[in-house]
C-alpha cells in the first residue's frame, strides 16, 4: 500500500480519521506508525493529502488529514472488455485499477458464457475494495466507474455515445499488427480535437466474432494488436492497457 | 491451447505420437476431435507443424506429426527478476511465457524475503508446466531458460556477463519516465551492432535499493519507467514486458 485512501466521510469536518480493521492493522504492523508521523493519504475520487498520526488505540489508529487543492485528473483511457470467467475478472479489478482507467465497460459477447454474469465478483461490495486496493498500490484516488451490460449490440448501438462521447475507439484483436501509436495517429488525423480519451475493448478468450468485429468498426473502433502472441485476457489487458498508456 | 506442444520423446521416428491425459482430454472434449481433423502442433524448442488424428482411443489421441523445417527464433527479449512471493511467482509464469522471453533470471535483493526461495513454484517440475501452458496459449514453441541466484552481487558482477553476453540492459524504476524508446535509443547509439537482445531488471515489491540500482547502472543497465504509477510486482513484468516488445 503506497497510500492510504478514505472514504469521504470517514473524515470529520475538523479533519481528525479514526482508521480501523485492515488500514489500521497496514499502518500499525508493516509501516509501524507512531504519533507524529506522516503518511500518504487520499479521499476516495477527491485529493491527496498527508495524515499525521495523532495516537493509536486498540487496534486503531487516529489521524489529522489535511488535503491538496486539486483532485487528480481521472484516467484517460477507458475499458471496454467481454467478460471473462469469473476467477480471472477477480484477478483483473486491482491491477486495472492500478494501471488506471477511467471507467470499466463490462460486455456480453458470443464467446463469454451467460453464467460469468451469475457471479459475486460483479458486486460492487466485492470489486469496490479490490479498486481501492489498485488505487492505493498505484497512488491514485480515482476510482473507475463501473457498468455491465448484457447485450453488446444494445451497448454499442445505443448505450456507448452516452457512456464515451468523445475520443479514440480502439479494438484489440489478436494478429494485429497495427500499434497504438499508428491507430492513434490514424484517429487523430480524422478527428481532429477530439483526442482526449481513447476507450480501448478487449475482446473474450477467443477472441470477438466476425459480427462483433463489424459492429465495433461501423461504430467508430479501429483494430489494433500486438503482433502475433495470443495472451489470456487478463495477461492481454494488462499488456494492451501498459501500451496505450505509453503513447499517451 | 492455441498450440499442443510435445516433448522430442513424445514422438515416434515414424511420426507418430500417443496422447494422454490433459491434453487428450482437450482434444476430446474442447476441440471435439475426429479421426481425420488436423491440429496445430510444436515440439518443445523445435518447429511448429500439423497433427493428424489417427485414432481415438479410451482417453487417448493417436497423431500423425509433421513438422517444419525451421524452428521459431528465441524470444529477443530476457527477464531479470528480484523474485517476488510464491503466490505471484505462480501466476507469472504462464504469463511471462506466453508474452515472450528467452531466459528468466530470478535473483535475490535487499527487500526480497529470504523465505521466498523455499518454495516448490521454484521447482522445474512445477513451473515447465506452466511455461508450456504460455507457450500453448501463445503459439510458441522456445520454452524459457530458469536460472536462480541467491546473491544479486555475484550474479551482477560474475554470472551476467555468461547469461546476457550482448545486447542493452535495462533496469525498470517506479517514477522513471524515460520510455523505453529512448533508453534503447541511447544504448544502441553506445553499442552500435550489438542490439539484438535486450536485459530487463524489474525489482521487487517496494523496488531496488540504492545499493542495488548502483550496482546495475555499473554494470551497464539504463533506467526506464512507467511514469509516476507504482505496480505489484506482476502487473508490473507484465505491463514492462509489452512495452519493451512493443519497441523492437
Amino acid at each position: 500500500m503506497n497510500l492510504l485512501l478514505l472514504e469521504p466521510v470517514e473524515v470529520s469536518a475538523d479533519g481528525v480519521s479514526l482508521m480501523s480493521g485492515a488500514r489500521a492493522r497496514h499502518l500499525r504492523d508493516v509501516l509501524r506508525v507512531q504519533p507524529g508521523h506522516s503518511v500518504r493519504i487520499g479521499l476516495i475520487d477527491g485529493a491527496l493529502g498527508t495524515g499525521i498520526v495523532l495516537s493509536l488505540g486498540d487496534g486503531t489508529v487516529r489521524l489529522h488529514c489535511t488535503f491538496e487543492a486539486a483532485i487528480p485528473a481521472r484516467p484517460s483511457v477507458d475499458l471496454l472488455l467481454a467478460l471473462p470467467r469469473p476467477k480471472v475478472v477477480r484477478r483483473l479489478w486491482a491491477q486495472v485499477a492500478a494501471l488506471g482507467v477511467g471507467q470499466i465497460i463490462l460486455t456480453n459477447a458470443e464467446r463469454v458464457e451467460r453464467n460469468y454474469f451469475d457471479t459475486h465478483v460483479l458486486e460492487p461490495e466485492f470489486y469496490r475494495p479490490l479498486l481501492v486496493e489498485g488505487l492505493q498500490q498505484a497512488r491514485d484516488t480515482r476510482i473507475p466507474v463501473v457498468s455491465i451490460h448484457r447485450r453488446l449490440k444494445v451497448l454499442v448501438e445505443d448505450d456507448l455515445d452516452d457512456l464515451f462521447p468523445r475520443g479514440a475507439r480502439l479494438v484489440a484483436h489478436p494478429g494485429s499488427d497495427t500499434t497504438f501509436a499508428a491507430a492513434l495517429g490514424e484517429t487523430a488525423a480524422s478527428q481532429s480535437g477530439e483526442q482526449a480519451r481513447a476507450l480501448l475493448a478487449v475482446g473474450p478468450e477467443g477472441g470477438w466474432n466476425d459480427f462483433e468485429l463489424q459492429l465495433l468498426h461501423a461504430h467508430g473502433f479501429r483494430t489494433v494488436g500486438m503482433g502475433a502472441r495470443t495472451l489470456r485476457s487478463d495477461t492481454a489487458c494488462v499488456a494492451l492497457l501498459a501500451l496505450l498508456h505509453g503513447v499517451r
